[in-house]
């Protein structure tokens, strides 16, 4: 990643991290429109009304490029979910269901290249798993955990991976409505995270608080 | 892919498709055994105890020989399933979610570059896709249906997200025993095959026969 702390040429009117945080803006709005492949410097460079030289400063490959927006794109995400802390726990995990659906059905390219085809890259690799930890810490606060036991981690990771694969097949196959997707999701979730093998996880871990429900 | 119907080299004893099968077998051997990134001619050639140019006429590019060898592994996963159609639906869903587990188990390297590296590449994915189908027809056969009903399916698409990525999990971070972790995703399967959601799709296809449990 660069830091952009100097510039080599004149700003334009706009400072360093203005000017980064405006290309990110860009590549998100390219993120949701287009498929993951226009994601380059080109396209940002264009919409952007600046030359491609001025996005390279920023970001030398377009992998780095695509390594900032899809951090943004998580971080945008993890807000959208991570949303209404005076909700039940129960009412924030079907909030934030609904949220994660949302989200995958807005981008289904980018999220096809992150979920699918990011194997090959070990940025892209590590940026698909701060997604999923983002969740899993969400998960965490709201069932009351400082960190999930065992059972529990590898249930909400294996939800969290249910969860892709639905939304992605839904949006592919379709066959139920939205509402009896998000349904179904957070009834999964409810169901694996109380898993008698996922609660048993809590004894591994010293000084677990009781069961939140 | 190449269809070894004729020759420019001598068979060495071997046919065509023998030919062609051995080196298939000595790549399953590769897959099981090393990193996925040395699924290569040069490795399978000196394996085999043959030149790397008749490696090359069977698969002209490592592209070609991953695909076969994958396809493969794919039929061997599926045979390992699908066994003992003497048992009961619910004793053949818990053989048959070990022998998956068992599966991912031996070959977490390729496994991953199946699953997670695949994207990239549209043969992969073909493969890719092909297992997951594979297992959807096994469910299908288990659970007495033609063709899964809309919801059933992305149920049966998602649990297979679902024990992928569980199983991934479990290798790297261990925290429960291996008939746990059977357990877990056999109960996992029930749970959610059996969700209202799910089995709201058997409306929506004509003569569908009766939820079998």
């Amino acid at each position: 990643m660069t830091s952009a702390t100097t510039l080599d040429r004149p700003a334009r009117r706009l400072g360093a991290g203005e000017r980064r945080d405006q290309l990110v803006r860009v590549g998100l709005d390219v993120l949701h429109e287009l498929p993951f492949d226009q994601l380059t410097a080109d396209t940002v460079a264009q919409r952007a009304g600046v030359s491609k030289g001025l996005v390279f400063h920023y970001f030398p490959t377009n992998r780095d490029l695509h390594v900032a927006v899809l951090r943004a794109a998580t971080a945008e995400l993890v807000a959208r979910i991570d949303t209404d802390h005076d909700a039940t726990p129960g009412d924030r995990l079907r909030l934030g269901v609904a949220a994660f659906v949302d989200y995958i059905e807005q981008q289904p390219s980018s999220y096809r290249a992150i979920s699918r085809g990011a194997g090959s890259d070990a940025q892209l690799v590590e940026v698909f798993e701060e997604t999923r930890a983002s969740v899993v810490a969400i998960i965490e606060r709201a069932a009351g955990f400082d960190r999930l036991p065992p059972g529990l981690l590898l249930a909400a990771r294996g939800w969290i991976a249910l969860v892709e694969e639905s939304v992605l097949h839904w949006i592919d196959n379709g066959g139920l409505t939205r509402d009896d997707l998000v349904d179904f999701l957070h009834r999964a979730a409810l169901t694996l995270l109380a898993d008698p093998i996922a609660v048993a996880g809590l004894s591994l871990l010293p000084g677990a608080p009781p069961r939140p429900r």
